[in-house]
């Protein structure tokens, strides 16, 4: 592991660090709090107050914090965990080269890591999922930080937890998380996929990806590594990462039977099952609802089957003849995630893959499946998610969010995209962050990230900046249409700078101020024009914010006099003719 | 002028220029013809029959144009016009230093430009606009050649513009134009607008952004120039256009009285008019809205005006404590239009700028004006299409279109987005698409497309491919949601390529054939990796489509036994029990 190589990220410009506390005193929530220059107009000085944002980035953001990945990020939430006295640390499984994809030990290429995790589960007898504290009526130091979070009281989070509108996915063995919750009635999460390839990338540009997904404001991640050193990897990763880490289980599965699918067994991947809930990964997305008379529907698809677990399953499902394990032993692998407060993500194995199979009957028949399986894990008191496709045009979005409404009792929907066009490699970070959006919008809870390498290849560091930035605009404008309160604060705060020219608050307002600098100063490069009242967009006499003051300044006594006979007519009826 | 220093783009790989005859033999559509590989699987070589789609590039994707931008582009429809006997030449207003910005024709930055272009307008007591042909029943050749562009009947555009619901902008001096359409019922368009201002820019700069526009799909072009040598600029531009062109002649105006709003008269902007309706001009967009009363409205608004047009005319109302010449002179407007068929574009001066503003009660107001000036307008035959914003919330979007259709009776609505969010510059881009897309499922003619530099400076040539493309997917996304028919054509083969590992096609098939197999190579540049069934996304053992082809090969009998039994099950009126 050289630290070296991973280019890390320090906080944004202008912007500092803050914990606010929670209701109680061991609780502290991260955000960012954004200095704003004064308003310095009409010879006057005005302050303005800054503007503090939600921060995803965790220690990374903190100055006073020294990173060293090979120790990991302080481990937040232990007191928490132990304090219910609910949980036991005990031996765990012993890692194998397997676990890595090697079939020895001396094997040149195998990468071992240096933590020292030793795992906890639930005491025998005792249930310890956030679903289950909060169907208790117990309000947690997790819904204590995620109500701080989103300046909603402890005992709402408790409430749609409990309804299983929302989840906190926490594994008791990521104890490094913060507090974070998906639910439709809370801010709008995102996830950015990462992990590594047969093909491509190292540990190193993995945990480089993870840092920068968290810094530009990932909420969650997810590995969905497929090369060699699998388990190294996650557990740099996990001990590395502030926010939930997500996995898909069966690949490692399929890796550990040499990838053939046939091979899989429902041992060898209630072990990988295990493997990962040691490592302390946050949730899982299990193809349960792949059924083998839904594998006929996909046939006459112009795309087949485009998620990679629901393919495997399949191919799994037919070579056995018979419904596969993730399906038949769904009861028992809910009594494994509910011994680490796992959260299941019901992966929609059979997602459209293009704007043709969208909505089709294959799709929506594994949506019910996921209905009946969601009220399986509740009855562990299992979290659930449910993954939403995928490719679809724009007016078959809103009955996606709809049916798994319907068929999901509401659990948190977290779709892919959805693409709402097939027709622009290259730039599908687009064609879905304009569906995500209106998914979003219309209750979606968690919006998996798209970047531009989608169908191409695998990401990189600035894909996945890129592919974040998109995706918090289409989760934030979501927020917007949503209503939630406060939600406009930033965008007042920019747009007040915008008219102003504050250009360095606007710059460090945005989504990414690196990048708002240097396309401003692409044509205007001197420190003078930072305070300039114009742009290279349209030069200074056709500025019309600038115009637009000039008004105000030069004809105020007019304006205030118009304003003035408006009210009266208004008052007196709006009539013209009395 | 060096045409060396442009960089000009040829057709895109795999593709050729077309021309399909329209009703009459002289009636020849450009279209382009991207051809397909074969499908080689399961060892079966099948042929794909190429796809042809819409081309805005005019001669400069045809392999037999040799371009020469100091003779310009051909006069496609210079016979056209002439067969009708309505138009006369003229000799034309004398162009003037003024025009260029300077005071003396012995400046040395004044560009002056080769073009030799004689102006029409229409006979005495003729009336030359397509609407007013539409009126009396007349299928010109413009809407033919529309019809055939379109895929619909003449006499269906006929129609949709005579009820004013559709526009061709296209200027009797602008015979090198393409005609298209721009309307509700017909495929969503997108204009690009380009431009220098006083700090950036030259005239090859600006024909490079032009060729680039309509090479990625622009299906107009706006000069929105305010810095020198405008008039050069614009005839330049129009002379090369195979799009129509528009512009805001105030700003014209506006540089001839030294950029002093006050100063601004009727007969300088009317001399305007007339100046940029000799070059061949193909719509102006005016703010004619912008009433007295209105602006007091303005004042206690977050971003105040930020209409450049709205913004100088309210100055000028303000100054004058009148209304504006563009309101009180709307009717001569109108008369000078109807002579060259110059479409008017109602420009919303009060569209709010910052989400903060949208939908104010300033916005709607104008909204109103701007469909008793359509009325206006429509009974002068002159063509028109209604401004739209700006900066609108997802919820507060659907509002926009249907006050707009209300107000101004399905004229064809022309926004600018909307952004969604005011939270990230640099993406704007992005923030635009989201609301592009959903305001254009809603109606939305056209849609003008926002860069990536918006609110940060001029847009270079990279930025209007970005803008572009981004806008194509709005508009195309827009069009699957309407239903058009065959919108899906495009998407279906590139999905159909992208199932069957046909790289190339896909690369060919999309938006940006270059940035997508770009993207592919980063990875994996080998040609070999061409015809590979699997990406550095997954690598070979994790790629989906793959596995799904296993799965139909290995179990094509299984597959087909169950398919039969599923039929059999549903003819039995899908009872378990019987």
């Amino acid at each position: 592991m050289k630290q070296e190589q991973i280019e890390l990220k320090k906080n944004f410009p202008a912007s500092q660090r803050i914990y606010k506390e929670g209701v109680d005193p061991d609780i502290h929530v991260p955000f960012r709090k954004i200095q704003l220059s004064d308003t310095i107009m009409d010879a006057e000085v005005r302050h303005n107050d800054p503007i503090v944002v939600y921060d995803t980035a965790g220690p990374y953001h903190d100055d006073h914090y020294e990173v060293d990945v090979t120790k990991g990020i302080p481990a937040l939430r232990d007191n928490w965990i132990e304090a219910r006295h609910d949980v036991e640390h005990y031996e765990g499984r012993r890692v194998q080269s397997i676990d890595n994809g090697f079939k020895t030990a001396s094997h040149q290429n195998l990468v071992t890591h240096p933590f020292q995790y030793q795992p906890r589960r639930a005491k025998a007898g005792y249930q310890v999922t956030q679903m289950h504290y909060a169907k208790k009526g117990w309000i947690t130091k997790e819904m204590k930080f995620v109500a701080c979070r989103e300046n909603v009281s402890p005992e709402f989070v408790r409430d749609e937890i409990a309804k299983g509108r929302a989840i906190i996915p926490n594994n008791v063995n990521h104890p490094e998380s913060e507090p974070m919750i998906i639910g439709k009635n809370f801010q709008v999460k995102i996830n950015a996929n990462i992990g590594n390839s047969a093909v491509s990338s190292s540990i190193e540009a993995e945990i480089e990806k993870l840092v920068w997904a968290t810094h530009w404001g990932a909420d969650t991640i997810m590995d969905l590594s497929t090369g060699k050193n699998i388990h190294a990897t996650r557990e740099y990763l996990i001990r590395n990462s502030p926010v939930p880490v997500g996995t898909v289980p069966i690949y490692q599965a399929l890796e550990k039977v040499n990838g053939v699918a046939e091979d899989l067994t429902w041992e060898v991947y209630r072990d990988t099952l295990i493997e990962q809930a040691e490592q302390g990964v946050d949730y899982f997305t299990i193809h349960a609802g792949v059924l083998l008379r839904y594998i006929p529907l996909t046939v006459n698809r112009l795309t087949g089957i485009v998620s990679r677990g629901g393919s495997i399953m399949a191919q799994w499902c037919l070579a056995h003849h018979e419904e596969s394990f993730l399906y038949t032993h769904f009861d028992e692998i809910c009594q494994i995630l509910n011994q680490y407060d796992i959260a299941v993500s019901l992966g929609d194995g059979l997602r459209p893959g293009s704007i043709y199979d969208a909505n089709d009957e294959s799709q929506i028949a594994e949506l019910k499946t996921l209905g009946e399986l969601t009220e399986i894990a509740w009855a562990h008191d299992v979290q659930v998610m449910i993954e939403g496709p995928g490719h679809i045009p724009m007016h078959k979005i809103r009955e996606n969010q709809e049916l798994a409404d319907f068929y999901c009792k509401e659990a948190p929907f977290y779709t892919l995209g959805p693409l709402t066009t097939d027709i622009a490699p290259a730039y599908d970070h687009i064609t879905s962050a304009i569906g995500a959006a209106q998914i979003a919008s219309h209750g979606t809870a968690m919006l998996c990230y798209v970047t531009p390498k989608e169908h191409l290849g695998l990401p990189n560091k600035e894909d996945v900046r890129e592919g974040v930035v998109t995706y918090k605009i289409a989760a934030h404008a979501a927020d917007l249409a949503k209503g939630l309160p406060g939600a406009t604060e930033r965008d007042d705060a920019i747009s007040k700078a915008r008219f102003e020219f504050r250009w360095i608050d606007q710059f460090n307002l945005s989504l990414d101020p690196e990048r708002a600098r240097s396309y401003h100063d692409e044509t205007l490069p001197a420190e003078s024009a930072k305070v300039a009242h114009f742009c290279s967009m349209c030069g200074p006499k056709f500025c019309s914010m600038r115009i637009s003051h000039n008004i105000r300044d030069a004809h105020k006594d007019q304006l205030e006099g118009m304003q003035e006979k408006a009210k009266e007519f208004k008052a007196q009826g709006s009539r013209i003719y009395h």
